[in-house]
């Protein structure tokens, strides 16, 4: 596979996954959120619409990969070349109607993320990220993105998606870091870790992901420049506590703090 | 003025405030953050370059009438007629890149605000509301919005920008109020009070709220069918501690147990 073979799948995937989910956001009102067995739930469709589009087309391309994904589990997860899909990252914005979650696939080679997108296809921005560079396809073009020097933690803006999910002396630790921030942002989900490539975000802290609510973007992040592990400095590829920084220097500050 | 003739002078105002102040979004990065004096700062920037169309505009068109923006304070407003802005609500998502920060602009007649708009010109939504209907003006065209029915605090989706700085006793009501809620959602800013409008949030409380926060909003909330007030039951007019909802039978059950 070359990468620019891999570029235009991508852009091929965020397309199928878009004209599969949009359909689905801004439906709750319509439909009444009834509850109960039969019920017709947007963001599950659209999870599942999403997957099923996903999965068809890395199927269709890549028969001999392996796939896993939120909604419809393992296949053949063995194999040398694995993918990662999470069609609704950031459930809550989705329900709520805010254009913050985004649609996320990755590429594993033998368990290492090598490539990866993070697709908003109601806003318009598709980021994606190979490890050495990454960049961002918007209707202003495509732009390369870099992570932004801020190197102190003063100086540092914080993303995490919901600060109450970070629980016990977890908690304590997360709050001691957002303490020392210039700024702490919250309802951010897959976009904290797309913004913190693109220069505006520095450190996004989350705990309890899964793979592929991570996998997909560590390509990207690492392509723009940043630094992402768990948070005791492993590799952030299987999910769990994770720490994204925009540099080592404030990542080093991150984590000597989370990891106790 | 006729209802006509506002409606289009609004869409000027989100016009030219969407042209004065996207060239700053999303410019953090390029500037390094310099702090100190005389360092550009893009949202401060921002938010002047905003007001300064924005009440060139009001001025040039009703002379007579007053203005009370964020920026740069207020201009007789004892007239019958006086207009509140808030160039850029939402700062700390501007800051960090995200499309969740909007431009506010309110007519109050003798202090009850009587039509409003919010901008997001990034994402292209445009909500409007005289207060007895609301709208949303998007590349998907022009829709009429109502609220939710949903009447149970169990059921409802309530949102506050920062669930930090609702503090003390105030805190622990709010606390109480969205641990009975079905979901809740952080990060939101004016956005939460438009797409309340729209049907998919059911509740959004906040507190230290400027008049120009929440006024532009009152006339598209209500419009849409909603309720909103401060937690003490009173016009929210001039901000505070605020409280809206989707409908009279949810805002009585947040008022309930917010009002103490």
């Amino acid at each position: 596979m070359s990468v620019i073979a891999l570029d235009d799948f991508f852009t091929e995937l965020a397309g199928v996954s878009s004209r599969a989910i949009l359909p689905f956001f801004r439906m709750a009102m319509s439909v009444g959120h009834k509850e109960g067995k039969g019920a017709f739930d947007p963001v599950t469709e659209g999870d599942k619409a999403g997957e099923v589009a996903i999965r068809r087309l890395i199927k269709d391309r890549f028969p001999s990969h392996g796939i896993k994904g939120e909604e419809f589990g393992e296949e053949n997860i063995t194999a040398e070349y694995t993918w990662l899909i999470d069609p609704i990252d950031g459930t809550r914005a989705f329900i709520c109607g805010l254009p913050t979650w985004g649609t996320l696939v990755g590429l594993l080679r033998n368990g290492k993320p090598v490539y990866g997108m993070m697709n908003q296809p109601f806003v318009g921005e598709f980021f994606v990220g190979d490890g050495k560079t990454a960049h961002l396809m918007s209707a202003q073009g495509k732009r390369r993105l870099s992570t932004s020097r801020r190197a102190l933690l003063g100086e540092a803006y914080i993303a995490t998606t919901n600060p109450k999910l970070i629980t016990g002396s977890e908690g304590d630790r997360y709050n001691r870091l957002e303490n020392q921030c210039k700024l702490a942002r919250y309802g951010t989900d897959c976009y904290a870790y797309s913004l913190l490539a693109a220069g505006h975000i520095d450190i996004v802290v989350e705990t309890g992901l899964q793979d592929y609510d991570i996998a997909p973007l560590i390509p990207i992040i690492e392509g723009a420049g940043g630094v992402v592990t768990t948070w005791g400095g492993t590799s952030a590829a299987k999910g769990g506590a994770v720490v994204a920084a925009a540099n080592g220097a404030l990542h080093a500050q991150a984590l000597k703090i989370l990891g106790g």
